[in-house]
């Protein structure tokens, strides 16, 4: 079946393998000389460099990628040397990737298959760097799709009663796959805290309002009884609190009085798969840095 | 002064003289076809019409405007006519204007400019059929806009040992000028009930925040706070409930983690004179309708 | 394989079983009020009901949905009837269809699959009630997607010497299985004439530009070369003549200096794939009327 | 007249005398961190500092801005040293600019108030840091808005005739003001090429549509004609080239077929003047850089 195969990630033939640092620490002078400079010493050619100062918080963020190919300091030492010369220096909160190590992504649904067919659709054209291991379900609905792109789809139907039992196959699934993080795809079950303190800022969700108006439940029927006349979506990272975590995400479209709660769920839908695809990709292209429950998303 | 006097209203050059019926009831077979059946027969040529069933509350709405040139039925019968003949036997809720009576309009503000400033440059640009008779506000700080436009500035200074009192004389004179409706552009001060009840769907507020997302005060700083990536303004009519009545329009802008504070309120208050100005336009074109804390807004 | 089915088309539990007028003519007094009593006294419960009136063409546009439960008239005979009784009279160009006739749509695609997978993802969950017979394609890079889905999948290789005899083969293939009407989900072919004139305003195609900026082939490096700071996609009607056929819809999105022609075609991926199925899903809901090369897109 | 003063600029208040530099040259290793290191070195705290790597055209592009209070080269030698240190090295074209020296910027308008009204609006509200000596127009319809405001206003009528004559006047009147950049608020004369080349990349004009889409004149009426469910405003520098200099600014707005040419030229001046100003603040703020015909618009 040569034509079904997943087509390779459009990037890696036209980037060089590259090295990707996300930095935030106080804000000194010469904290971004002293990065790009040692990269540069060291011969990394910097392919991609943005960087944020919150003067707010005073607070420095940067996002640097670059090229491997003739960079001095062997692959695996780069950590290491980075930690020694400047994270105790600054004060750094950092972390390291490389551009061809594919994070592997679960995908959790319900009954709606809009996000699901959007993410596969991106997925299947090369967008996605990511590995896909399985979909988890509490219903049976959409199994066709996984089966149909021969994605392992697993159900685990969720009552009151056995919510902990099925989360901690859930939680057994995840880790014997290292499963590096999680989309819910308009998964309709609240996380368990111990899913989240697993994962932290490796959950995104996609609320179906924009927030942090209607949070909970049937969000479109609050804002319809509002009589709101934009409606939005949000994807935000999960946390403790219920649709309270950091944003990624969000985009609204105009509603009128000839709308309908039927016709918010229906052009909802659009807003939600594409909002909910841009946080992926921003996610799995290690383009977004949380600090203090907010988000900065690196272009 | 010549060049200074405002110019005359658009649309008296290009429209003929004509009546507006706003009406509601309960949605039942041949209602339009009755009504323009009514307006046909005696000679009111339709130039607009538009309607909406809300099939939920089976409520049917209407907004008709007819050419009054060849109407057989003299102008102060029109009302007592449509109140025989359909009034009653359909149930409905109708309001009847005629498009050379122009609405007197008052404006409150408070310090910042940029509102009122929209609001004066749609009105000399002829753009609103509207009386402005003055403009209250409880700081002296924009009294040189009036001055300098030729429009009454009154300063009712409130605190909380005054503002019945004050309040009260605002009242008085609203009366004494026969205002129609009230905008407040940007006025920091919580209407009274009294005044809310004097005056029901006819006081425009701008709230900078997209409704029901961060009610009250401050919400730039709220929605800063909580990584918002969109930000808004709701124009609505003020009832009891703060920030909670019907909706009229709204609008966003997109936001980063580049933004501060600051740079929310600056976003801002493009959106807020704009939002607020297509509120009121539409509000003095007759073209909104209350229906139990909804809007109707006919195109 | 029951899981894989279609779901029935959503509306077909939610709606009564109605009939649907499309009809535009010169402006008189009284039409609407003439057709809408019409439906009533045969007892056609009207479920939608909007109207335009082009004051610049003086001419009016309706689309009027009614509930046949209960309808005098046979519905085979309902043609007949308006015809007789209006058509002649107002100079009436109309259209019946009926809800529960679905359309055939054949798709027609190259290479590029996020416009034909969005289709797919809105038609598999029940939102276009519409039939699909068929994918027809140049390339055989998607023949996985037809195949996996079910849906026939037929390539017609092209190239400038067997173009007309090719075409000729697709026209047949149309013909046989009774298309109604025709998808170019990122076809990059030039349909030809004979095909246009076959199927007038039955062709829908997707242009990744702001039309009429950047007609014909490579519009998002042409946008890149001008310095846009926003793109767009429109859909449109095929005509005669090259991307001027009437627009059914656009969007737009931002871009900024940050951007490269590479991430305006990613971005645009987006716009294209969501434009086109809302034009798609306005065309099979038959609430497009084209009128001189312009559309009235009912609500 | 004390209430009337221009507010004094509110950055004043808030930031710090600062330096703003501007820089484009080839891209290559070490270029930022040499310069940051050169003004950090020299007690130049840095306030701001965005940049941008153009990899199709291998140039990079900078804004830094920093506090001078502890700078240790002199402010009037910072351009030198800033030249001899740098510029020859990486083949820069570098400007210089000091928060605290204000730009003159004339106004060019003709019969039309939006656009002047909401940049006098900003300019009142302190959001401009700029002087406006005077406005210059073919006709005598706004002079009103300037004696009220207090601003010279004056009067060029243009001619077939007389424009080469008229023009060199107002040539004279911009060079003995030191006028540094011009602003057509809706001038409805084609600029001639003296002047141009006078001000090269300093005059912002706002064009009525979503350029490239409708050059030249009566867009809202071709985009009319052609039937668009999107208009929009452009803001771009004057070139030799009509309505084809570099953007820098666009926004659009949504359009339906109950739209007229008169609703398009209602709804688009809200365009246009948002869009004007956005860009006239960008200029002013020093945060756009031309290079081959695009811009890049710092945040």
């Amino acid at each position: 079946m040569p034509n079904f195969a997943v087509k390779y990630f459009k990037k890696e033939m036209e980037n060089k393998q590259t090295a990707i640092l996300l930095v935030h620490c106080p804000d000194k002078q010469g904290i971004l000389a002293a990065v790009t400079d040692f990269i540069n010493v060291n011969k990394g050619n910097i392919v991609y460099l943005d960087q944020h100062v919150d003067y707010v918080q005073n607070t420095f963020f940067t996002r640097i990628e670059f090229d491997l190919a003739n960079f001095i300091i062997p692959r695996d030492k780069i950590e290491e040397y980075f930690h020694t010369l400047f994270a105790s220096k600054y004060e750094m909160d950092f972390k390291l990737y490389f551009s061809d190590v594919k994070p592997k992504m679960a995908i959790f649904v319900s009954k709606m298959s809009h996000c699901l067919f959007d993410i596969l659709s991106r997925y299947y054209n090369g967008d996605l760097n990511v590995e896909i291991p399985f979909i988890i379900s509490n219903h049976p609905d959409l199994a066709w799709i996984g089966e149909k792109f021969g994605i392992p789809y697993h159900v685990f139907p969720i009552t009151k009663e056995n919510k902990a039992e099925q989360e901690a196959k859930e939680m057994q699934l995840l880790k014997d796959s290292n499963v590096d993080f999680i989309v819910l795809a308009r998964y309709m079950q609240i996380i368990s805290e111990e899913m989240i303190q697993e994962y932290p800022n490796k959950i995104i969700n996609i609320h179906h309002s924009f927030l942090p108006a209607f949070v909970g439940a049937k969000p479109y029927h609050a804002a319809y009884e509002r009589g709101v006349k934009i409606i939005g979506a949000t994807s935000h990272y999960v946390t403790s609190e219920l649709d309270a975590g950091p944003i990624i995400e969000q985009d609204v479209a105009r509603v009128t009085h000839k709308d309908t709660v039927q016709s918010f769920i229906h052009k909802g839908q659009d807003l939600e798969k594409i909002v909910l695809s841009r946080a992926v990709e921003k996610h799995i292209d290690r383009k977004v840095l949380v600090y203090k429950n907010r988000t900065v998303v690196f272009s």
